[in-house]
């Protein structure tokens, strides 16, 4: 098929009643799909279910010495620090364990930077004034909600397919106090699949903060979750790069097991220079006295180590991948050559990312949900929800069944050719 | 034997020498005992082994129409929320369960009343200046280490057997609006033991704050913690209390499974108005995207409802009871009638608190100390830690075995009088 931008009003025309058509063929259906957020579909579930015979009325609970089943311990147990610092490449007292969410950690930590401050810092960010996070765009819409709640303005900066644009990131860091801090997702980024080379991880490690308490919020969340396992692409370890530039305590790292073990009811954690952990378990103490050991302890037995994880990975990814490679096969068939949009082609993570023509995002999204299949709301990938484009959308595949999700993919694409088609005729 | 203010100096010398070479006796045993904080035993936790049976590889793991091994319901499963509104006398839509720690969920609260404000509230409370939480004394000390962290100034509100001194609680909230706060224990006070009369619930419902945005915390840790479920005293519900005055809004009831199920692996809950539970949720909701419900399933199979609580609690009863018993005895056989001590008589909580002559919490915690047996820290109880007096100390039974409580609540006893003949001979 010819490029859309090649045909005449007339053929467009044409082409729009035909879509819409088969459109309502798709209304007639009466779908109930949803592609809209990352989530483990039933069958990755399961995987775990094995989990819950680890522990049982004669288990012993003692784990490093303690009780697991009582107080105490709030950084973690020693075991599970150690397979989150083998997975991260760090060492085990870089590292704290907290409660189901890592989002929550992220969370928590900002608070901790606003009300108490940073390691290093002279006084905790609330006191200073007009605070501002960078934002590689397209991002993670959680992480710019935490920003945006808690009044921190946010800044966009595009990326590339080797991550943010660094110049820019330079610029604003190395020159601007009030910039206070960057959420990244530096392996398979969210939702662009993107993995940081190894070149950006360096100029990061290389950054000179114009703020004493800037913090990069690294978080790692797809950290083991490659598709395709035999040749995945392998971060830069950005403590590595930074002890060349002794700029360790730069960097707060998180990544959790919600898409390894359960997603309501995993374990998380975060990893940071020793001075920053000391000061954040200081801090920490007053508000919690310890996480679920419990929880840690039956992760422990059931993974045993970071090789004991990184097998189970192989399994998530048989489940994954023929769902990946249905909707981009899909995306090809129906879209290539049309002019009308571009996607990502993810070696792991969550999402594949679709950009549309300028001012279809918004449109297609709509069109996919009076048609019975949610997406992804247009926009949240960018800060404040605002897509200057309105170009990006968000496909989330591994939920649905492969049935399911063929039907979804099929009616996203012809979403997708009705608003450009739309869109062509109007301009 | 004579009250030791009766004594002669010639007297109180001889007693000084007869104490001391007890004392050294009890060195000479290289004890290693602790009595410093509310853990349950290992007993107490062998109880709820069980629960870890409960979920097994083939279990149904769907609850209230949601798999709870994956993303979502962030406020809990209604099963869980049903039993703790049943303990706590609510409606179920007036609950949000938590992770492991009700002191996260304490902590988290003030963080959004302090960065977002609370319903009602005109703006945040950070942007207000200066603040003021009351706290009754002898309290928690970790109530009172959030308050300290937060930048809250904190105000002491003495209690007597009946609760906190109400006159005082309205001269304050009813006429200064930098009052936000008060911590409340109101049943099993940490850790004076004191259930809150009916008389006093009502005169917090009653408040009229200055404050458009004053809380009052109502931490019910110890609602299910009666030492005598047979006869246990009965609080009366704050929320049927504030229907009389229409101040449901006035109040974040908090309490958790950490001393029922699992220190180091239970879940807490909140109650508040359904106003209030609106708002929190929508806060929270950039904050976490769910707590752990694998866990609260397994809560929830294994007490079945607010009755198998109940009947679990009195299990822990028959294990604490003893100790309680073992240790009040003792302060009565070795104290009783010297003048130099007066101590609660508790019928549920975790604590016995003891006051000592003024100026000798300080020496008797560290003369235990140096035998082996570790107290709470004296002052511990009261805002900033410092306790005016220096005559407050808190026992925490519940953890060590019978035998060990036996002989640390003897030297606990032998210290004190040590430490009042040390003092009386100084004045």
């Amino acid at each position: 098929m010819e490029q859309y931008q090649s045909l005449s009003k007339e053929q467009l025309l044409g082409l729009c009643e035909d879509l819409k058509a088969q459109y309502e063929g798709y209304k007639a259906q009466n779908l109930k799909l949803d592609m809209s957020r990352g989530k483990p579909s039933p069958e990755q579930l399961d995987l775990t279910m094995g989990m819950l015979d680890i522990l049982h009325k004669g288990s012993g609970m003692v784990s490093g010495g303690v009780d697991t089943r009582n107080y105490g311990m709030m950084d973690g147990l020693p075991e599970a620090k150690k397979i989150f610092a083998d997975i991260l490449e760090v060492e085990p007292g870089m590292i704290i364990i907290g409660g189901t969410s890592s989002l929550n950690m992220m969370y928590d930590t900002v608070v901790r930077a606003l009300l108490l401050g940073v390691y290093g810092g002279k006084e905790p960010w609330i006191r200073q004034g007009k605070l501002k996070f960078l934002c590689p765009v397209p991002g993670y819409d959680r992480h710019f909600a935490i920003t945006e709640q808690l009044g921190i303005e946010m800044v966009g900066i595009p990326m590339d397919e080797n991550g943010p644009d660094m110049d820019l990131v330079e610029q604003y860091v190395n020159s601007d106090p009030s910039v206070k801090g960057i959420w990244c997702v530096p392996k398979y980024s969210n939702p662009g699949g993107i993995v940081y080379s190894d070149a950006v991880v360096r100029r990061f490690a290389a950054l000179r903060p114009a703020a004493d308490d800037f913090r990069i919020f690294w978080d790692n969340a797809y950290v083991v979750h490659d598709l395709y396992p035999e040749r995945a692409p392998k971060l830069y370890n950005i403590f590595e790069a930074c002890k060349e530039y002794g700029s360790e305590d730069m960097v707060f790292e998180f990544c959790s097991t919600s898409k390894v073990s359960f997603s309501g009811g995993g374990i998380c954690a975060m990893a940071a220079s020793e001075r920053n952990i000391e000061l954040i378990k200081k801090q920490m103490s007053v508000q919690v006295i310890c996480f679920d050991k419990v929880n840690q302890l039956q992760h422990v037995r059931f993974f045993k180590d970071k090789d004991g994880v990184l097998q189970h990975m192989k399994r998530h990814a048989a489940v994954i991948r023929p769902k990946f490679e249905l909707v981009l096969g899909t995306l090809r068939e129906e879209l290539g050559g049309l002019g009308i949009a571009s996607w990502t082609d993810p070696a792991g993570g969550y999402f594949i990312s679709v950009d549309t023509l300028p001012g279809c995002a918004k449109r297609t999204v709509q069109l996919c949900k009076e048609a019975g299949v949610v997406l992804t709301g247009a926009g949240a990938a960018f800060p404040y929800g605002k897509d200057p484009q309105d170009q990006n959308i968000r496909l989330a595949p591994t939920y649905p069944e492969l049935r399911e999700l063929e039907v979804a993919a099929r009616l996203f694409t012809l979403c997708l050719k009705l608003a450009a088609a739309e869109r062509l005729l109007a301009d």
